[in-house]
């Protein structure tokens, strides 16, 4: 396994396209999860990259960049066992000019969910993101489902732009209990990580009803305690991403929960009722 | 020379990566001179790619979009003579969907000159640029310096995005009298193009100055006549293309002059004064 950092030794190690898997690092099974679907993409005899790179403008709150767990050593053990090919570690200084102005962005998918209450986020996820794919040059990237709204704006982004990169999805993996796997569950409390896990079983819960003002009174109830406290939680078109006033289309019940100030985020796709 | 409007034909048609010159059509001598040094980039191999697409959304001004010259028999005439191996042409239909929501935006650069002027406009052009080298994948794209603050902004999106294309920047073309060849000069009248000459020649007097405001005046007094109206004339650094106070550093002289409805630009970069 290759470990480069810069742009230059990257475009040297390159044999040719890799499956681009791109992370912020502290990997977890989720993470190892995406890294076997490129494998499956790219076949034995392509290359695996995982780029490790935590990006300052996607980040709102300066405390949450701050705190952003960073395990590299661990990391790079974690790709080596599984198979990774070639990680990418670049500095922010080597990513991002003194005076950049280029920005990619994102005007309707990001107008609402995480992108309501996290000014600027999605805008420095489709830079970075395309950064990395104009640096690779990747035949496919993989992306989580955990982070749908993410996933949903980089199609877009790639679609608009006509990026000659396959985005393949990959369903969530989750804790034992259900818990979302997350770099930032690792920052969480005893008390509040065995709290956590009500978030995915209130989802659940809220699907079996079909009224959306009822099933999101239901979900917020599930989700609500003494330790936590809601950022969002609603019920947008799966499409769109716009509020959905009813279910006669796939819809998504999406959630951004604090425990403290940490935050995470949970979504479960609902199928459209006949 | 084969001519495809869809990018999935596009695709299909490119051997290798080609050398891209990217035009509105109503191609003059100024484009040809552009064909030729991508022949240059290419070698005799290698392709040479012409796009020809009057971009809807890098208009500020309907009237301008609507009385934008189209004459794609004669330029396909004139690619086809010029040696040129590939020529697009989309229809705007197929180069944006009726939901498109990314943007490529430039904030710094933008700000003076045609981009104080025409709000959106290099919006408009970084984003159907990107959109071209997505689609061509390029190694090379060649761009006329008579669009300074253009060229300049693509600069910019190649160097902050990491966009793995070399730009070719190819000095101003110019009619006999000095005029910059321009699209837009066969929207002239004959008293309004016997006019034009002034400008160059404003921009050319002016350079002996060398104290900005007078400098200005000088240009001012001397591109003004009773057929036109100066948009924007402005001593600018050629780097930042901020409003230069002195000339210690090389400037960009550059200038926007409406005859009518018809908007002529030029530019002229002065050497830093010892």
């Amino acid at each position: 396994m290759r470990v480069v950092s810069s742009v230059c030794e990257l475009r040297s190690a390159l044999s040719s396209s890799p499956v681009l898997v791109p992370t912020m690092g502290a990997l977890h099974a989720g993470h190892l999860d995406l890294v076997q679907r490129a494998r499956s993409s790219a076949g034995p005899k392509g290359q695996v990259a995982v780029s490790i790179f935590v990006n300052p403008i996607q980040f709102d709150r300066p405390g949450d960049l701050q705190a952003y767990p960073r395990t590299l050593e661990s990391d790079l053990e974690k790709c080596r066992a599984a198979g990774v090919d070639l990680v990418f570690t670049p500095s922010a200084d080597s990513m991002y000019f003194p005076d950049r102005s280029v920005t990619v962005m994102e005007s309707s998918l990001s107008a609402t969910l995480c992108g309501a209450t996290r000014p600027g986020h999605f805008d420095g996820v489709c830079t970075v993101v395309l950064k990395l794919f104009h640096q690779f040059q990747p035949s496919a990237a993989v992306f989580g489902e955990k982070d749908y709204q993410q996933l949903a704006i980089i199609r877009r982004m790639v679609r608009d732009l006509d990026v000659p990169v396959e985005i393949i999805a990959a369903p969530t993996v989750r804790e034992i209990d259900g818990l979302a796997m997350s770099s930032r569950n690792a920052r969480l409390s005893e008390t509040q990580r065995a709290d956590a896990p009500r978030i995915r079983r209130a989802l659940l819960a809220a699907a079996e009803t079909t009224e959306p003002t009822l099933l999101l009174a239901t979900a917020r109830a599930a989700i609500e305690s003494p330790l936590n406290r809601i950022d969002y939680l609603e019920l947008v078109d799966a499409e769109t991403l716009l509020p959905a006033s009813d279910r006669s289309r796939p819809t998504l019940l999406a959630t951004a929960v604090f425990y403290g100030e940490v935050r995470l985020i949970d979504n479960l796709l609902l199928p459209a009722l006949g």
